[in-house]
C-alpha cells in the first residue's frame, strides 16, 4: 500500500476510455485539432470567464512555462520557501525565465500571505542594481497539505495588482483545493486576482496532463513560442487534451479529488486520535504531515506501507483517487495495533 | 485522406493496449519503475551495446537535450540547413543549450557529407573570437525522405571524433530509415562513430514517446538534471516507457515503418510513372517530395487529399503506420485520372 | 609597423586628457553624474533627434545588449554572413538574447541589401515551430570596409518597418564610414530607418567606449537592467562618458575618421597601382582587403609589418587615427621595391 | 563631502599616470600585449602561488564569470544575504550561469560559518528534483565592513572542499580585508581553500579594473569563452592591465586600502563616542554602519554630508583612498556640535 505520492497512482479509467476512443482516424497535429479547441471552451464555462488554454504533459513545465511568461529574466518570484517551484524543479523557472530569481519566503502550514508580502513590496523596484518584483506565486492546495481561502487570495491578489506583479497559482492539486473549500472555481482564480493557473490533472487522474490557462489572453501572446522552443508542443495534442476532456467530465475532477481528500481525512482523524501522534498541519486536502515515535515508523515501514520520511519524526502521507478504503484501514489498524498491543480491535 | 504528415496518425493499437496493461496499481515515479529499467535493457539488447536510456515525450525535447548535454553554450552544431533543429524547433536547441548554434549546411537530397564538413574544421577551435564546432548531428531519415547510408555516417564519424566533435543523430523517423537500409541498429550508430541517438518513437505508431540514448554512459551525466529542469522528468513514467517497450516488443516498431515505407515506395512508384511528375529526391523512407502541376495540386486538394505544399511547385506527401493500401490507391487514381482524363483505369 | 588592427593603436591625447581632467573630486556613481548627462545631451545635437544613450567599454557589449533589447529569444536577426555579431563575439549575441539566431547571409563587399532581405519576409512569422523573423543589422563601415549609401539604408529600414524588424547598425567604426560618406549623422541613421545604433569610439582613438543609442527611447526601457546584469554598467562611469565627450569634442572623431581613412586610401591606390595586386573590395573607410603573391606577404612580413593573413592570397590591413603616413610610405616602398627590384626608387 | 562609496572616489594618481605612459605606440589586442602578461607573474608573486588571471572592468563581471565558470546552470551558490552577488548585480550571476541559484543565508555582521553551512550540506546532492549544490561565495571585506579572519575562512574551506564545492571569494575590497588583517594574500586565499578570487581594485583606486584569480588553472579553461562572449574582453586591455599593474607597484594598493581603513576608524571611533550613536557592526575596513537619531542625520545631511540611509536608523560611510582627514574632521565636528550644542569644541 502505497502512500508515497499521489503520482504513484495510476490513470483514471474514464480517462484510459477516453485516449482509446480519440485513438479514431487522422487529426490535425500541434492543438489543432477539435479536442483542443473543445477543452478550451469548457474550461471557459468552468471557469466563467474567457480562458487561453495550453495543454502540457508535467507540472513543471505548466509552472515554468507559466512564470516565464509573465516576468523578466531580473523579475522576482514570490512565494513560499517548500514551494514546488522552489524546491522540486531542479531550477526549471530560472532556466524557462532566463535567471529570474524564485524568492521563498517562511511561513507556517504552507502559505504565505498578503501582510508578509506588504514590507517587501514595491522591493526595489527601478533600481537597476536590484532584480525586480515581478510575480506572486501561490500554491494551491499547498506543499503542507493546507489551501488558501478565497479571501487570502483575493488579499495577495490586490497587493500583487497595486505593485505590478504578476499573480500566479501552482494548481498542480487544484482540484483537491477545490472541494476542501466547496468554492466555485471563479471564487479562488480570477475574481480573486489571479492571472495565470496551472492546472493539474496528472497527480488526480491523467496519464500526463496539465493545462497552463491564462485569464488575461493577451498575456499569453509569447506563450506559444516558449512551450514550442521547450519542447513541449505535442505533435499528437489530442492526446494531450482529451485527458483532459474526460478529466473535465462528469465531474471526474471533483469525484477523484473529493475521494483522495476523504480517505486523508479518513487516515489523519483516525492518526490523530492516537497518543504520541501530532498533526503538523491541518489536513485540508489530500496530504498528511504526521509526526510519529521512530518506532512506529519503523514499525509501518516493516508492514510493506510507503510513504516518504520528512524531516526528524515527520513523515508524509499522500492519497489518491484510487486510494483503497481498506489500505486506510490497514494503515490505522497497524498503528493502533503498536501503539495499544493489548487492546481489543 | 490525410498525407500531412505521420504525426496526425494515432497510436498503435499494441501500443494503446500496453498503456492500458501498464495501468495496474501504483508505481514508483520519476522513472524508478521497472518498465523504465526494461526498456534500457531492452534497447541495450537491441543496440547491441550498453546504452544509457531517457525517455521524453517530443522529438524536440529529445534533440534538444542530446545537444545541451553535447555542446557548451558557446558551441557550434554541424547540421543540413533544413534539419529539424534549424527549421523545426523555434530554437529549442539554443535554449536548452543556452546560445549554441546550428550551422545549417545546404546540401542536395538533405544529407551533409564529410566531405562537405572536412574544410570547416577545425573551424576556429580555440580562438576565443569564434563560437568553438562542437558537435555534428545528422538527420536520419532525413528531412527530404532519404537515408544516409552506414559508410555515410562512418565517414562524418571519423571526422567528428578525429576533431573532438559530438556525434548526434536525430532519429524521430529511424526505424523508417533502418529499414530502408536493411541495416542492424548497431551499425547505423556507434559502429559508426555515433555518440548520442534521439530515438523516435510518436512518429512511428506511439503517443508521444521518444528516447535519449547514449552508446557512452560517461555524456549522460549532466542530463537528468537538464532533463528535469526542462520539464520533460515524467511523474507517472511508466506512462512514456511503456510506449516504447511495445514499440520495441515482437518488432511493431520494424514493422511498422516498413509497412509506412512501402507505402510510400508505392506512392511514389504510381507518381513517377505518371508524365510532367518528378520526385524531386529519392524515395528511401515514408517521405515523398515530388513536383506537380500547379493544377492537379489544386485538383487533389479539391477531392480532399490532405498534404503539405512545400516550395513552388513541390508538395510533400507523408505516410505512416497505419496509412491505407486504398488511400495510396486512390490517390494514385486521383492522379491518373487527372492526367489522362481519357484512359481506361 | 602595426597594420594588424585599428585596436593596437592607443588613446588619441585629447581623450587621454579628458581622462586626466574628469579626475577631480567625486562623482555620482553608476551614469548619475554630469558628464554622462552632457553626452546624452550632446549625442542628441548630433543626431539632431531625441535619443536615449547607453555608455559601455566594448562594442561586443554595445551589439549584444542592444540586439537582446530588441528581439525575443526565439528572433532571427538579418546580417551579413560576416558580420562582427556572427563571426567576431563567441555567440555574446545568443547569449544576451537568450538564444535569438544570427542569421548571417552571403553577400558582395560585405553589404547585404533589400533586394536579398526581401524574398526572406516574412518569413514564417506567427508560425510556433519557427524562429521569427525580429531584426535587420547592419555593420557601417563593412567587415569588408565597404560603407553603406543612405538609400541602400533607407531601403531595408522600410523592409524592416514595414515588417515589423528592428533595425540596428553595428557602428563599431561609424565615424570612418559618415565621413567616407561625406554625409550627416541623421542621413544615415534615424532618417533612414535604423533604431538602435552601436556607436563605436574604441577603435577611433578612445581606450574603451561605446555608446547604445536608441532613437525611439520607448524600446530603451529594459536596456539599464540588461546592462547592470550583464556587468556592463560601470561604476565609476563618468571615465566611460568623458571619453565619449572628448570623442565628439571639436570634431575629433571626424579627425580621427578622416586621417584613418585618408591613410587607408593612400596605401590602396598605392597597391592597387602595382601588377599582380588586386584589391577586393573597394576601400571606402579604413580597412584594405588585399590579394598579393605569397612571396610579397612573406617579404612584408619579414620586414616587420603586422598585418592578418584572410584567406588564400588576401591580407587585412587596418589603419587607424594614429597611422603614420610615414608607415603607408614604408609598406609601400617595401612592397614596390619586391615587384620592381630594378627600378629606381 | 561625500562619504556614500569608495565608488564616488575618482582614479589614484599612480594608476593615472600607468594610464598615460601605457599609451606608446601599438600593442596587441585583447590580452596578447606585455602588460597582461607581467600582470599575471606579478598576481603569482603575491600571492606565492601558480595563478590564472583574467582582467574585467566591473566587479558584477568579475563575480558573475568567476560564478559562471564555477557552477553548472541548476548549482546553487551559499552565500550571506546580503552578499552583492545577491542583492546588487541585478541577477548577474544568475544570467551568466544561466540559472544557478544565490542561496543567501541571514548571519550577524555579513559573515556567513561554517557552523551555518555544515547542516545545509550535502543538501539533496544527486537528487534530480532539487538544485545541486556547487559552491560557497564570500565577501572579503563583507558588505557590513567586517572581515573574514584566516580561520574563518579555512573552516569554510576544508566545508567546501569535503562536500566538492567550488570557493570564491568577491573581493571587491580584498585589499581593505588584507590590511585589515594584517595577513598575507595566501593566508586568506588558497591556503584557507579558496579556489577563485574576484580581486577588485576600482573601489580602491583603479578607474574600472578588476581580475578573475584562478588559483587551479584546469578551473579556468572556459573563462575566456564567458568572457568574450560576456563582452568583457577588452580591444586594448592593455589599458585595463596597467591599472593593475600600478595597482600592485610600490605597494599602492596597500597604501590605498591602509588610509581609507584608517579614515574609517577614526570616523568611527568619533562616532561611537558620541551619546545616542550606536555601531551597527564592528567597523574592521572601510565602511562603517551606524545608527544615529533621525534629525542628526538631517543635519548631517544639511550640512551637505553625503552618505546612504540604510534601513531604520542606520546610515552608511564609506571612506577611500582620496578621503581627507579634514572630511572625517569635519563630519565629526558637525555630529557633536549637534549632539552637545553647549560644549566647548
Amino acid at each position: 500500500m502505497n502512500f508515497c505520492s499521489d503520482n504513484v497512482a495510476g490513470i483514471a479509467p474514464e480517462i484510459l476510455a477516453a485516449l482509446a476512443a480519440a485513438n479514431r482516424g487522422a487529426a490535425s497535429a500541434y492543438g489543432a485539432d477539435e479536442a483542443t479547441a473543445r477543452l478550451e471552451r469548457r474550461l471557459a464555462e468552468i471557469f466563467e470567464h474567457e480562458v487561453a488554454v495550453f495543454p502540457v504533459a508535467t507540472g513543471t513545465a505548466a509552472n515554468a512555462l507559466a512564470l516565464a511568461t509573465a516576468v523578466p529574466p531580473w523579475g522576482v518570484v514570490y512565494c513560499h520557501a517548500e514551494a514546488h517551484i522552489v524546491v522540486d524543479e531542479c531550477g526549471a523557472p530560472e532556466f524557462f525565465s532566463g535567471g529570474a530569481r524564485m524568492a521563498g519566503l517562511a511561513a507556517p502550514h504552507g502559505k504565505i500571505s498578503a501582510a508578509q508580502l506588504a514590507p517587501l513590496l514595491p522591493g526595489g523596484k527601478g533600481i537597476v542594481h536590484h532584480m525586480q518584483p515581478a510575480a506572486v506565486s501561490l500554491t494551491q492546495a499547498t506543499e503542507a497539505g493546507t489551501v488558501y481561502r478565497p479571501d487570502e487570495i483575493a488579499a495577495s491578489g490586490e497587493l500583487a495588482r497595486r505593485h505590478g506583479l504578476v499573480f500566479h497559482v501552482d494548481g498542480a492539486r487544484f482540484a483537491n483545493a477545490l472541494v476542501g473549500l466547496a468554492a466555485r472555481p471563479a471564487e479562488i482564480t480570477w475574481k480573486a486576482g489571479i492571472d495565470i493557473l496551472s492546472f493539474g490533472a496528472t497527480k488526480n487522474g491523467a496519464a500526463a496532463a496539465e493545462a497552463v490557462i491564462f485569464f488575461d489572453k493577451a498575456r499569453a501572446a509569447d506563450f506559444e513560442f516558449r512551450r514550442k522552443r521547450g519542447g513541449h508542443l505535442f505533435s499528437k495534442m489530442r492526446f494531450l487534451s482529451v485527458q483532459l476532456e474526460a478529466y473535465l467530465t462528469d465531474d471526474l475532477w471533483l469525484r477523484n479529488a473529493r475521494h483522495a481528500n476523504a480517505m486523508a481525512s479518513q487516515l489523519a482523524t483516525g492518526l490523530a486520535a492516537l497518543p504520541g501522534i501530532r498533526l503538523r498541519h491541518p489536513v485540508e486536502a489530500n496530504e498528511i504531515f504526521v509526526e510519529l515515535p521512530e518506532l512506529l515508523i519503523e514499525h509501518l515501514l516493516g508492514k510493506g506501507f510507503q510513504f516518504y520520511r520528512w524531516d526528524g519524526p515527520c513523515i508524509r502521507l499522500v492519497t489518491a483517487f484510487d486510494t483503497e478504503p481498506s489500505s486506510v484501514d490497514a494503515f490505522l489498524a497497524a498503528a493502533r495495533g503498536f501503539i495499544r498491543p493489548n487492546a481489543s480491535a
